[in-house]
């Protein structure tokens, strides 16, 4: 299936969460006015209106698995793109990959100017948590708490931020990078959110351990191969598909499989981790079709 | 007593409160090793080394008033303290503050640079929120959900970083602030964290509303004190004693409370606070009175 336009089914899962991911996030971001009202338009500038919302899309069919309020589902997956939306904020900034444009619209210190963006990122870091926390999640603590635990590791300096920090180090290395090393840089920076996204699901629904574990396993396997999709692309699209600057990684020396492997192996790869991933998913029934879909779909993509 | 220096019984739980504050931090921060070294030296770099540890010395007192284990506490106050730190780091940044001295050390982009400075923040403040949710913080979901609910809430858009927001847009501004405004920018910017930090303790003890609130009164009102020192200290102190640059807020036409009204009636405003904190004490037994005399300390201190 792979290399193929989605399917008529994953197409209308796909836009009918990407609308009401939208809405979650616009309930639950600030207002603008106030005299804070810069703020609150850089937040819903980096948050609101494009992405997409992959991570949002995984933790609404993860909580399908189980019985879980759609509610809650959606208040998690906007907890989550907000975090995301945070971290793209930061990655855009002078100092560290200095892009311009994000989603087609122009980046968020390029909107306003640097100290907001950086503003605008930390506080909707701070949003994610709060949302996870609250009791407007309908989840008992135990498992509000979980996924603040498991959100922040994701995140933080063995996850997400030393992801990037390792990015940014591997542009000055002088020695060649390793298939290894490579992978642990994408696991941390982009995977373990995406992994946690596919989880998020089960531990709303309380889900045994097992099916928490395949569904995380499942998100790890796709946040994988959607890394090197995401690679090939910047490789081999224009800006006007994508909504962001192509071509930047190989400028920049970035270490990514593809500039590894070349893209040919890097694509066996990523059919690999697809198969893999739709492995993990044999135990759960039907109601998991949207998941595999999802998993074939993930090579086929121009944007 | 304001204006001299703190009893010898204050000056020791400062001490001891410092003392242990740091130990915990250096026991929950990742250690310097493996291919993310950098950002977890610059993480320590902030965090670590440095600072009255105010906030910290608010979640132990208030704790104390209560049956809490001191490991429960001061793992709270170290992630306040983190939260506290990776504010710092990006309040200093060059599109920021743009400070190069803290607590007498190079601030965190100047001994690194801008773009591990701006990840030790983000991942600073994740940690904060990873260490409340664990069960490590031996008490039960409900109490560690709450923590991080108000700790994201006093960092969020609508406390530290709406704050911050109102701080960058006041040295624009062309009209002249009013008390109020001023007043709810450092109530906003600072005050928030600080409420929480003097609450934290109430709420990890399960203490009844009452007491919860009184202690997050007390802990506003010294915070807006200690705001008020801060100002003064910024106008007539040496950076060898502050460890950071003072003069600075005049020069960047800052809406102090100080500029506002003259370091007279500000210091007469700071000694009201005080005796107003003072009084959300009188519920208290004999117990808080080290957060009696710490109100009475802040006016007198010099760094």
């Amino acid at each position: 299936m792979s290399g193929q336009a989605e399917p008529v089914e994953l197409h209308a899962a796909l836009a009918l969460a990407r609308a009401e991911i939208e809405g979650a996030l616009d309930m639950l971001l600030p207002i603008e006015e106030g005299d804070e009202a810069r703020l609150f338009a850089a937040m819903r500038h980096a948050a609101l209106g494009g992405g997409k919302r992959m991570r949002g899309f995984l933790v609404l069919e993860g909580a399908g698995q189980f019985t879980v309020a759609r509610e809650s589902a959606l208040r998690v997956a906007a907890a989550i793109e907000m975090l995301h939306a945070y971290s793209l904020i930061h990655d855009d900034l002078p100092a560290m990959d200095d892009d311009d444009l994000r989603r087609g619209k122009p980046t968020c210190h390029i909107a306003f100017d640097e100290a907001t963006a950086i503003l605008a990122g930390d506080a909707l870091q701070a949003l994610a948590f709060q949302i996870l926390s609250e009791e407007d999640t309908h989840a008992d603590p135990a498992v509000r708490c979980e996924l603040v635990r498991c959100l922040a590791r994701a995140a933080g300096a063995r996850g997400m931020c030393g992801g990037q920090m390792l990015d940014i180090l591997s542009e000055s290395a002088t020695q060649a990078h390793t298939e290894a090393e490579v992978g642990r840089l994408q696991m941390m920076k982009t995977g373990r959110l995406i992994e946690f996204s596919a989880e998020a699901g089960a531990i709303l629904g309380k889900a045994p351990a097992a099916q928490r574990h395949a569904l995380a396993l499942y998100g790890r396997e796709v946040g994988a191969a959607f890394q090197i999709a995401d690679d090939l692309l910047d490789l081999t699209s224009t800006p006007e598909e994508t909504g962001k600057r192509t071509a930047k990684d190989a400028a920049a020396g970035k270490a990514t499989l593809v500039a590894l492997l070349g893209p040919e192996r890097a694509r066996s790869q990523a059919e690999r981790l697809i198969e893999q991933a739709t492995r993990h998913l044999d135990s759960f029934g039907d109601r998991a079709n949207i998941l595999r879909m999802l998993a074939q779909y993930v090579l086929g993509r121009r944007s």
